[in-house]
């Protein structure tokens, strides 16, 4: 099979921030931070995080062993931070998709409890396009990161109820 | 542990019509066409793939088990079909997030062999952004999906060399 090994290794978002955005998927979405690779003559640094649990046991503790094992892996998000944007008083910050011109819609996290996350997500000042009550897609919450682009929040039961609902 | 159970279950593109991306992920890049959901009333329907082996033998048969099942798994690819653009001829299409104003930047497939991929995406007569042998990042490919998103491809040896070479 010509497609034997292919795998969906992450998707890329630019970032204006670092920090922020590093405290943002860290603390609140509770991602890892598998490694960062700075291209300092290209002015640019990338931040590969990564959702699974048990990351911090997996990965290999040798650099090169640990990004040939990176490069394996599925589901893994890609942080791009061009360098002097976080200062740039000019920069009017990141295109998240959902306005026009269209394209990119959102990354999607899922959680074993959408109720419990998003009165979490609350509490800890996130910001929300979509609360889980609001609409007749009852379950399903939009979330945004600190540049604006949109993450939707679902868990399994209430995403499969909606689905039967509405499809 | 609050955010445990977290997963990036996908990322979500809009396309302009299904028929020709469906076939552009299944034929070219090995994904699997797991659930279409199609919203009649509201004019929209979501493809998802998965790009894992096996997932035919993993899904359950059963519709509502298996969204729950979905739901539950990582680096997945969400595409969104609002229906009647194919037929639009005012419709411009959508915006890849790589040019002004930026955002988005792109998937990722890893593949065994980046060479190997490359020669037959050419001959599959895929639009290249950077062939493998371009610039000064050897070993990393950019092509494009047939709303025009840029998708890196790399093998997980040839990352590692020009990750190590450049940072």
């Amino acid at each position: 099979m010509t497609t034997s090994g292919f795998k969906l290794n992450h998707s890329m978002l630019r970032v204006k921030n670092p920090k922020t955005s590093l405290d943002f998927y860290q603390n609140i979405l509770g991602a890892t931070l598998i490694e960062t690779f700075e291209f300092q003559a290209m002015g640019f640094t990338l931040y590969f995080l990564g959702f699974e649990a048990g990351l911090v046991d997996q990965m290999p503790s040798d650099r090169a062993e640990r990004i040939q094992w990176l490069a394996n892996q599925s589901g893994l998000l890609e942080l791009t931070h061009n360098h002097g944007t976080e200062f740039d008083d000019s920069f009017d910050g990141y295109h998240n998709g959902n306005t026009e011109p269209k394209g990119f819609g959102h990354i999607c996290v899922s959680v074993p409890d959408v109720h419990a996350a998003c009165d979490r997500f609350e509490a800890m000042g996130v910001e929300f396009v979509k609360r889980p009550n609001d609409g007749s897609m009852k379950g399903i919450a939009f979330i945004k990161d600190p540049d604006g682009y949109w993450i939707e929040i679902f868990s399994p039961v209430d995403l499969t109820n909606v689905i039967l609902e509405h499809t």
